[in-house]
């Protein structure tokens, strides 16, 4: 049976593994949020790194068959494909591969922590795939902080997202992007107001979906070997197939209403606080 | 010579040290900003206690003669007053004895992070100085990140502070109060548009200022023992006479920006990065 190990380093890669478990229902998840110590999007390339590799170790034990890093900061500082022998798929590699996939016009936006797109780690994956292309990022530091408020359906996000996407949009700047990705796994929450401020005809391209696709080509390629429905199962469809667990460093009252929210309608197996 | 150790989650408690810095130019500060952990605000009340006691003893081990708790996160979790035989000042304290002896219609507002909120440590100290106070709180989770991107003097920063400051000034609800404590170290930075919301008729208590008038408090009891400014510093008035040191247990290009932009015009002798 497969068990995917996810992480993030607090509860925005959840958008991740809600994809992940509504496209692949028979499959375990572990996923671990670095509660404790978020956000890693203000912290250093060194201290992110370190705390990656401490979270990837700390899968590896709980004996998972990959790994997903649903973070784009922790992603844009781990390029490995595989530790230890499991197989790492970063978010930041779907995502880019989508957009320049999706692009018409050749002009992709990046939307991020300071971090990610300091680290210019989408910009490098675009231009190795598609050298021509033109990419313009804007750091969204607010974005987080929206999301976890819940005002993700407002007019105050509305300004905001208004406000970082002008530079990128605007008539007369040179940018005109037809492609924006969603660069950090919070993002997704607040996708009506960026496509609002996008207007329809630019295309979001949502890191959690990208993965999915990523994911899949995996399966079928037989690089994860995909859990087989027992029988039992089938006789009692009430049972959820895949077991879930959410494992945090910290956990404040706050962060566990948050992740019930962004997970429903997946339920959540198993909390536990876990050190590392 | 006295040295006063200050600390903050970030650098937020730079408000604080610059208060302390102009009030008392002869004195020595390190000031450490735990930037590899922050918030503090999103934590639960043992990280950060254990947080809290790391940063005492790092301090100690630097020699000081008092510590400054520059942050309300930390502060709600510490009541102590020494740590080691050292004085320590908490935030909170100062604050509340303020907006006691402020408030004119015994109505007091609180905002901080949605951790020093929950935690009830101003309402608590309120209400041990004046019973008959009533104290309305209001969980400001966006006001960091926005001082931080330093949309100080913006309208979507009046917008979102007026947002956060309603139920607390609505003629129609009953909190109308009078005196307002800013109970997080970030939010003197967003005094303008703390102000604007609330109207004149409303007083702001900033911890900065009320730290202050305690250890001016302290001098004067010969708690402290306050450094005499030298005949050789006296002739040569360019000198800096305090030797101000900053330490944080992790820095980003940003973070030395921000602190500098807080600080200024203090300057800052000496940045390191430490590890707990």
């Amino acid at each position: 049976m497969a068990t995917i190990g996810v992480f993030d380093s607090g509860v925005g890669g959840l958008t991740v593994l809600k994809e992940l478990a509504l496209t692949f229902p028979s499959e375990n998840f572990i996923y671990l949020g670095d509660t404790a110590r978020l956000p890693y999007g203000t912290k250093s390339p060194d201290t992110i790194r370190k705390y990656s590799e401490q979270i990837m170790d700390f899968l590896i034990s709980k004996k998972v068959d990959a790994i997903v890093i649903a973070c784009n900061t922790a992603s844009s500082q781990v390029p490995e494909k595989e530790w230890q022998g499991v197989p790492v798929f970063n978010v930041i590699d779907p995502g880019a591969e989508l957009a320049v996939q999706t692009t018409e016009n050749g002009r992709i936006g990046i939307l991020g922590t300071r971090a990610t797109i300091a680290s210019g780690s989408y910009a490098k994956k675009i231009k190795s795939l598609a050298p021509e292309t033109l990419v313009f990022s804007q750091a969204c530091p607010l974005f987080v902080p929206l999301a976890e408020e819940g005002w993700t359906d407002d007019p105050i996000t509305n300004l905001i997202a208004f406000r970082y996407l002008q530079p990128l949009l605007h008539i007369q700047s040179e940018a005109q992007i037809d492609t924006l990705i969603l660069g950090c796994t919070h993002y997704p929450l607040l996708k009506t107001a960026i496509q609002k401020a996008c207007g329809s005809s630019v295309q979001l391209v949502d890191s959690g979906e990208a993965m999915c696709e990523k994911l899949s080509d995996a399966f079928s390629k037989n690089i994860l070997k995909k859990n087989v429905q027992k029988d039992n199962q089938k006789d009692s469809p009430e049972k959820k197939q895949a077991d879930i667990q959410l494992l945090t460093t910290d956990l404040s009252a706050h962060t566990q209403l948050l992740a019930e929210q962004i997970l429903s309608p997946v339920p959540i197996d198993h909390f536990e606080v876990v050190h590392l």
